[in-house]
């Protein structure tokens, strides 16, 4: 993929560069190169810079599928295959572009730094460290803004404009006692059961209704703005679209807006599994002597992630303690954390996202944010400091993108190539 | 193992019938015969009759062995071998003491039906069919007791009578919604999570402290009487012992009369496990949209086992409702549940074994009940009606059955022999 990517960008006449990542920590795994192409070649001082981001590896095939997933296989107007819409699709979208303004001979208004990288759906491992290498401040240097088009539309109706994401804070609740697994006929009943105890905490962190219960996480959130609430009037999004997408009626709220608001600018909670219990289907009757819960915490502006730990850890040994239970409790971070990310959604960026949607589309983009985490958002956003990152879909709600059957419509696949060479255009030539 | 079995009977002049029991439903895997075999072979109406339960399959070994699990080992007076305790050993007393009176030359005072099986450390499948049949009305026919050794003394200081077994109910909870696995991301805080509220119902179901939340489960159990609390206070029994056998200092009760009434006498609740959650120690985070924990109540007199299902199957559904969620929640009784089981621990058999304790070791046996299920005791107890069934443990409380080391006191096994066959002469010649 890195060759084929390497040859089509140099027929673009774009300079080509490869920074290997090294191995895989803890492996003999090479880890696939980050490839940068500058387009021009020499860069000109007189024109705007716009960094794109795309990512050339996809998701394993997995079952399920109706055709191929590794050939593009065109049916009722949706281009099947793995990776149509996440990540290939988009990141040849950027080429078709910049193809298009070559065969008409128009100049390309700006300066083109490509960023390609091929760990994205393994956690982005190495690009951290990548962007923030002074070794690397060269490629960031001329940069005005930058673009990722890695997301989706709200809807399968309307394009969209993304300017913010949820963090997460990801947790480990254990409870244990020193002891040896236990028959629960023989000490049921005699001995505090880590299990039990387990429950009890977690039943202490959310409700049914996904309000977290831990004291002091909700003041974190901002207060919401009329201006806010504007916004979201704006937004085209259904109920009907929510409980089609989720497969079931388990909407918890009867207003599409206050469903965006939770997924958009309100945290919540999620307990994911507990391991070191019997997760089997079997009939067995063990104590067991240490279990692990995990659940994460999707954070909002402005929920610094060290209070949510405080807060979390502070709690949660304090509601065992409550228990007088006496078996341990301990409660800790696990694996990697990720602020949350909120762009401007009005500058110069979005307004030339804003522009090429009125003309490819001749609509008003959706401004969302997305639920979740894109952790390579937060480490160009660290590379670039205070300059705007806008996230530009190509593809719809209902792409399917992680799952079987992906697919990108074959129109989006050609208005999002338009659409992306509109925002350079308008990036260079803001409207009035 | 049933070769051996039938060759040693036979040389002990008992008449050995085999019960073949079929194959394994679902399985094309043949069960071991259950050995049935009459002593004398000619049936003697002048003396009372005993069956004897015991099994010949053992665990399969597992990790942690320092001798050869399959080889009997004996070092500092400890007989170390899978099954030396758990049951071959037990078993092989009886035949032992049948063999001594016979080198006595001693007529044996009672007639003796052997019941053996294979299958006990599998669930004994296939012997309560084999017990109610109709067609073998006749093995039980003349039985006036009936003794199982298969379980231990309390501590490793004193023998032991077993008169009680608690009862076992399994049950199955699930929360699930009819949509697809959800990114928690993109959805978390917009959906009624299945797992939240599958743990908001576990909270709902026992406290820290063991004590049982279900109501009208409580008021189910005996209540305890004056006699009773003078019987615990002869057992020998302390934290201590307590202690050891757990591993850790995680007793509930620090009075250990307690922890043997809750053992022995009073309900327990544990929760075994949560399946179509994520059990891995991994980094993940999806909302999944089937939960199922498993849960066991352990049931004492008089604790019928159908008001404890459709006690705590209207209290959890009652429960849900009060969540208000939009999931669905299902509460089933999973697998095989048993009763409890209350022998009289006062009648002709009890005080044989009592009589047989006191010429062998010296003392009075501790009177105890075992918190745990033994589903052949059901059976046989079904088989007999109201003729009394005695548990005569020869192994003590740190044997380690199922574990690795498993072990038989060399003089528990001798001494043990000496008590199976003077229960026979207690049970034959009653004292006054």
């Amino acid at each position: 993929m890195t060759d084929f990517l390497e040859k089509q960008l140099n027929a673009l006449h774009a300079s080509v560069h490869r920074y290997p990542l090294g191995k895989e920590p803890g492996t003999d795994l090479q880890l696939p190169d980050i490839i940068i192409a500058n387009y021009p070649e020499e860069y000109d001082q007189n024109k705007k810079t716009i960094l794109i981001y795309g990512h050339y590896d996809v998701q394993p095939p997995g079952d399920g599928w109706t055709t191929d997933p590794w050939i593009l296989t065109e049916k009722e107007g949706k281009l099947y295959a793995r990776g149509s819409t996440d990540d290939k699709g988009p990141l040849l979208a950027w080429l078709n572009a910049l193809e298009a303004y070559q065969l008409s001979n128009v100049d390309v208004p700006v300066n083109l730094v490509f960023c390609f990288e091929g760990m994205e759906e393994s956690g982005s491992t190495g690009f951290a460290a990548f962007a923030s290498s002074p070794d690397n401040r060269g490629i960031f240097k001329h940069v005005d803004a930058a673009c990722i088009s890695d997301n989706y539309w709200l809807t399968t109706r309307k394009p969209c404009l993304t300017y913010g994401l949820r963090g997460i804070n990801y947790f480990n609740l254990t409870v244990e006692h020193p002891g040896v697994q236990l028959h629960s006929g023989m000490f049921g009943g005699c001995v505090y059961e880590p299990m039990t105890d387990l429950i009890l905490l977690l039943s202490k962190l959310v409700d049914s209704k996904g309000h977290i219960l831990i004291p002091g996480i909700n003041e974190l959130v901002e207060s919401l703005t009329e201006d806010e609430v504007k916004e979201y009037a704006t937004i085209e999004f259904t109920t009907q679209d929510f409980q089609k997408t989720i497969g079931s009626e388990a909407n918890i709220y009867e207003d599409p807006k206050d469903t965006l608001m939770h997924r958009f600018r309100y945290p919540s909670l999620t307990i994911h599994g507990i391991s070191g219990a019997d997760s089997s289907p079997d009939q067995t009757t063990a104590i067991y002597p240490k279990v692990t819960a995990k659940f994460s915490i999707r954070t909002v502006p402005s929920m610094d992630q060290k209070s949510v730990t405080d807060l979390t850890i502070q709690y949660l040994e304090q509601e065992f303690r409550k228990l007088g239970s006496k078996n341990a409790c301990s409660v800790k971070l696990f694996g990697e954390s990720a602020p949350y990310w909120l762009g401007s959604s009005d500058d110069a960026n979005f307004r030339a996202g804003k522009a090429a949607t009125q003309r490819v589309y001749k609509t008003e983009p959706d401004l969302t944010r997305e639920g979740g985490s894109i952790g390579v958002t937060l480490d160009l956003q660290n590379a670039l400091g205070d300059r705007s990152i806008m996230l530009l879909p190509v593809g719809m709600s209902d792409d399917g993108a992680h799952g079987p059957n992906e697919k990108l419509n074959k129109d989006n696949y050609i208005e999002g190539s338009k659409l992306l060479g509109a925002y350079w255009y308008y990036f260079a030539n803001p409207q009035s």
